[in-house]
């Protein structure tokens, strides 16, 4: 607990309003009609706010994928079979997965962690290995995990921020999740701090049918009705119906914030757990950008909580942290665009 | 009329069928939930089509950034004066405008092309030296060109796509406008092939207020009832109330799709030459991507009757290109996507 409070506690409360300011004036005087380059320009700022400099230079962009398994998916309700969680985590590790190619594409390093796969993985595969458990329990039956254990897989994503960081500075952090059955909790996380009904947050994960999704919000009101999870205190939601790889994600929001570094969530899994960390510490929505908009339903309530707004919407639903990667080459054009386009005086183009 | 005559002949009926199946085939067969990377799905397989192969590499990008004065400045409807066209002419050349920023980002190279600037350009400028004319003549008054001078347009757009092909074969071009004044002709052509009223279709341009916005569509309604263009006759309408950029970014299009190569056009002036070059050879619009959104009402309308959709949303609302450069980097990372995203069997992953 130490550490999650320590981490919390260093986390500023405001952005470098000076270097915002400066932002906004240089933008303003770009030969271009004002604010025409729309979200870039917003973003541009807030990044120069975020770095305390105009001209922002995104070079070391990672991504960390999180991994968990989840009881819940005894009760049926996902697509494809659990076995698949540890099979995606060597298809990461292999580089040919969907975050991989994308993650590639934006210029940024792609590594997954394990949280709680059900499964031992050899210690030498280039993951970050944070097992709190091999997956959760059943939450239709006991609570997925203790108070501990969510704790601790918090912690072990501040700990992969702090691991990365003493490599080499972090720039940009993405964030992605695997985890067969995870839409899951991350639909009964937004319905618990929502408060809005679980049929209307309920979306079809990788793609289940009509039956499938009944059978899915059925779960999930069982889930919350038999726990009660208190929206004022995130960890015991994390603990009650939440996920292990969830837990990472907010680790990783926490742990990039009290550093400074911007973070990219992508789908609904990794704001499930950007939204675990902005209630324990709201100050981090500060350091946190959407990515894309998700098919997933509840997505959208949760993007709602945190005041964001999704800046791409390419119909994705698959997680990994594919949107968050998409996303990193327009955060990054953002910086270019701030820094590099020349104000009217710069280049004698007559202002309007 | 030749060289107009000659490149829409050769223009392809269709695509090719086996490349698109082989592609969709792939993208079905890769380890993710089907569909899941959604848009991006799509333009892959249609790259695949156009290019004939499922590895396609967009390599050599270019942006082409047409350029025109417009008479019916005299009637007051832009923010800023008409001497700002040259001004930005040399910004492009001296690569400090936003689509030079962006058009970097995004791997690609981006020239300028005079259409009619109503200035001499020193012939060492690195620019395209098209110029039809001084500018167009005031459309409230007389038609902007005659028939000659827009087939003209047409032909000198068709031209540049040549010359940049003479130096190295060309994987995809990205269409971009300048013109002080030039959203006003752009309402006019879409309203003309719409048939939708003129006050539904206009949009602030720069940036006008709700008087100059006013007098905007009354000019535009001026021209169209002095010259009742021929929605049946895309050369008529150019020529009474187009612009010569307009035409030479119809060129752009024509002149692509017979060689073809892909083309991602940009806001409200790229799409009205794009719309001019499909109502004259429909079966150029398979080469045609759809860029940004732009902040402009017409431009939707545009859309709609090319049958495309936006990709992305950043509220834009600039032109040079920058919103088709921003989503070059798109369609670049659709094509790795297809090539690269590993197969279910290729990294023994469970299917569903």
């Amino acid at each position: 607990m130490a550490l999650l409070e320590q981490t919390i506690a260093s986390i500023p409360d405001s952005l470098d309003r000076e270097a915002f300011n400066a932002a906004r004036d240089r933008l303003r005087n770009q030969a271009k009609p004002a604010g025409s380059l729309g979200i870039m320009e917003d973003i541009a700022a807030r990044l120069a706010a975020i770095k305390g400099c105009i001209d922002v230079k995104l070079t070391n962009k990672h991504i960390v994928t999180c991994a968990g398994d989840h009881g819940v998916t005894q009760e049926g309700i996902s697509l494809f079979p659990a076995e698949v969680t540890p099979q995606m985590v060597l298809n990461f590790a292999g580089g040919g997965a969907s975050v991989n190619v994308i993650g590639k594409h934006a210029g940024a390093i792609v590594k997954a962690a394990d949280l709680g796969v059900n499964y031992d993985f050899d210690p030498d595969l280039p993951i970050f290995h944070k097992k709190v458990r091999h997956g959760t329990a059943n939450f239709t039956k006991e609570p997925a995990m203790t108070r501990e254990q969510a704790v601790e897989s918090i912690e072990a994503g501040i700990e992969i921020v702090a691991e990365l960081c003493a490599q080499a500075p972090v720039d940009l952090l993405g964030t992605g999740d695997m985890g067969i059955g995870n839409t899951t909790p991350s639909s009964a996380i937004i319905a618990v701090f929502s408060g809005i009904a679980v049929e209307k947050l309920t979306g079809r994960g990788t793609g289940i049918d009509d039956v499938a999704l009944k059978n899915k919000i059925a779960v999930i009101q069982k889930g919350l009705d038999l726990h009660k999870p208190d929206p004022s205190d995130p960890i015991d939601v994390l603990s009650k119906v939440g996920g292990l790889e969830i837990g990472g994600l907010a680790g990783l929001v926490l742990g990039a914030a009290a550093r400074k570094i911007p973070v990219i969530c992508d789908g609904l899994i990794s704001t499930a757990g950007a939204l675990i960390a902005c209630e324990l510490a709201p100050a981090a929505k500060q350091y946190l950008f959407a990515s894309h908009k998700s098919v997933e339903i509840g997505h959208k309530y949760m993007y709602d909580r945190l005041g964001l707004e999704p800046l791409i919407d390419l119909k994705f639903r698959l997680g990994e942290g594919t949107g968050a990667a998409v996303c990193m080459e327009l955060l990054d054009l953002s910086t270019r665009i701030l820094a590099d386009i020349k104000t009217f005086e710069e280049v004698g183009v007559t202002k309007a």
